[in-house]
């Protein structure tokens, strides 16, 4: 009961903060819907709040509306259009958070890297990261300047929002935003970073510990910008073997996670790839662990209990199934997990962009009115906590 | 000791056979070193044998002198390139085990479907399958007749070979193969094989079952033309969920493995990504499971116990490293196996083609020396057999 007070009373304070630090006109509403903010703390749910990564994307018609007009960094970069898109899914589909519209490279970008977006290849870093000298060129990350942009957008979005639903702000792990940046690009084998951590683990440290640094500033000051909650992205975890993702991705993630932790706002962790070990995952200081589809939901809860919360894991391929098909996919999810709270209804990883709006919207209206019978016991035992 | 004389006994069966039935000139030695097939038995060893997958690959300046003269289908298809290339590896790294110079989608090509290879992009189907029409074009494989340039260079190898060491045949798994059939190329999302198995299960079964028929008759072809170990890859093993992995993947290779059982012959499993039910995976009939570098090869071990022996698993990355650090990396895979005969030491993934062979040199140099004292229990006592 303590926990539950004290996290209504900090969500209390951080909205006054909140209003009394922002530009006038800018108004933030109490959360109407905060499903989403209770399942991450494990408290008494109505029904399994549900989000989808990439929500904010070309799937949605209006998405690709915006996009036909503007580049995808003149998206990022314009807090309007930012805040245009991330407002589309929950106006269209009924979500139950809202995530920032942005990119896990503002990070290395803001650090003085150039960055451009080709098509059909994806993010490219055209001057990567090939030697010391580059590593001390990166600039010390100030993100209240540096990434005005985004946190404009998050104080935008607030607005659009009205207390609607809960905002997520979210981060590349130092790990992967280092893949990227050492790679220049995507890449099959990583051989570049790869060849780095082998061959210079000192310049490899040197640089990851830039990153966290800068990750550390970047989600304080989202935070700060008033999300409610931080999800980072560990994409490439799982082209590490086991003792290397211990020493070149989860130490540094556990720091951030250790720093940021005091604002009392859930992290989700989400490390692809990563089967293994879960129990360390569990013991990074996550609240939220989120899982890709090729774990057994249901046997991850029963291996770490009541220590973390799921996000998950729905295989986003699913979505091209018939309506029939999605829902009884998406029952499978629920009932693997089982009764109580401490789930986030999600896709295993981000929606692809040829899925019909119409298949997520069965999927949504499906998982809400399908999760109640799941959480009938939490609530007849009067648990229920409202903020 | 029964299954050793049967094993010893079927060997020599297939020598004989081998040697009567094939044309003038090929004669087939008695095995010099049959470490590898020991291994994969559980026999004892008086060391850990090694072979690399894509031991025969672009890393070797040998390979890329054939390669500037001829196109990659080309090699394949010329028995005496794909037979020269198949031996680099022996002569020049030392491996235990010889991999015959192919590639996975020569099955789909001999269905009768147009296969081109595209530099940059890798393999490509210009017309994949679409539908049912185009899944009934798919001819009935004949693999002495419709690959018989693989039978020819298997036996024109094994001339070559001269019983140094054994030859390894391999297929891609119906689930990998059909992958690329309906994708047409590599894939990011494989949003197009995947809408297939959600939106017509009927025809991927269809299919699954004609691509399993054929990748059936073409290994029995290939253990009659005189390879000692096959192994089937699953490459895309790793983007199903675990009941997708189950009925449109595994089912298929268990079928696939009971039907070539009957000839006695060592059967490796590589399903990648899978890291899930592993029991299940060495309940699939096959003698060997490969594992990616994710894995604990000590704890699959652990788990498996002597079900299965056991493939891998080195990170491919660590050859770009010192050669200190490859030993120390590489010692770190054996005492993870620990003691005892079971472990087939390979990396967890193909060779990359940045490597150098020095590298890959000192790292086979290492095992044969460095595994001696895991296999001194086994022979001191006495069960070491010879076939």
């Amino acid at each position: 009961m303590i926990a539950v007070d004290s996290y209504a009373l900090l969500l209390l304070l951080s909205i006054l903060k909140y209003t009394i630090g922002k530009p006038k006109g800018v108004t933030v509403a109490k959360l109407q819907n905060d499903l989403f903010l209770r399942a991450c703390k494990r408290l008494p749910v109505e029904r399994t709040p549900i989000w989808i990564m990439r929500q904010a994307g070309r799937y949605l018609p209006e998405y690709r509306a915006v996009r036909q007009r503007y580049d995808f960094l003149t998206m990022c970069k314009t807090p309007e259009l930012a805040t245009e898109v991330t407002l589309q899914p929950i106006d269209l589909i009924g979500v139950d958070a809202a995530i920032i519209f942005s990119d896990i490279l503002v990070i290395p970008e803001a650090m003085g890297m150039q960055f451009e977006m080709h098509e059909g290849i994806g993010p490219v870093f055209p001057h990567p990261i090939r030697s010391g000298n580059d590593a001390d060129k990166l600039k010390k990350l100030d993100p209240t300047v540096d990434l005005k942009y985004v946190m404009d957008a998050v104080a935008l979005t607030k607005k659009g929002l009205s207390g609607r639903v809960p905002l997520i702000g979210f981060s590349g792990s130092p790990w992967t935003l280092l893949s990227y940046m050492v790679e220049g690009q995507g890449s099959k084998t990583f051989s570049k970073v790869k060849f780095l951590i082998y061959n210079d683990p000192k310049l490899a440290h040197r640089l990851l510990d830039k990153i966290a640094d800068a990750a550390t500033a970047y989600l304080s000051a989202l935070i700060e910008a008033g999300v409610n909650a931080v999800q980072i992205f560990d994409t490439w975890a799982g082209i590490l073997s086991q003792d290397d993702f211990e020493e070149f991705s989860l130490g540094y993630i556990r720091k951030i996670i250790s720093r940021i932790k005091k604002k009392e706002i859930p992290v989700i962790l989400f490390a692809k790839g990563v089967h293994y070990q879960l129990n360390r995952l569990a013991g990074s200081g996550a609240d939220v662990l989120g899982l890709d589809w090729t774990m057994n939901i249901g046997e991850v809860r029963k291996e770490l209990g009541d220590k973390v919360s799921l996000q998950g894991n729905l295989d986003p391929a699913v979505l091209y199934a018939g309506h029939e098909k999605i829902k009884s996919e998406a029952k499978k999810i629920l009932q693997a997990f089982g009764k109580g709270s401490g789930h986030i209804f999600n896709l295993g990883h981000g929606i692809p962009p040829d899925v019909r709006p119409e298949s997520l919207k069965i999927l949504v209206d499906f998982i809400k009115e399908e999760s109640v019978s799941y959480h009938m016991d939490d609530n007849q035992h009067g648990e229920k906590s409202r903020v």
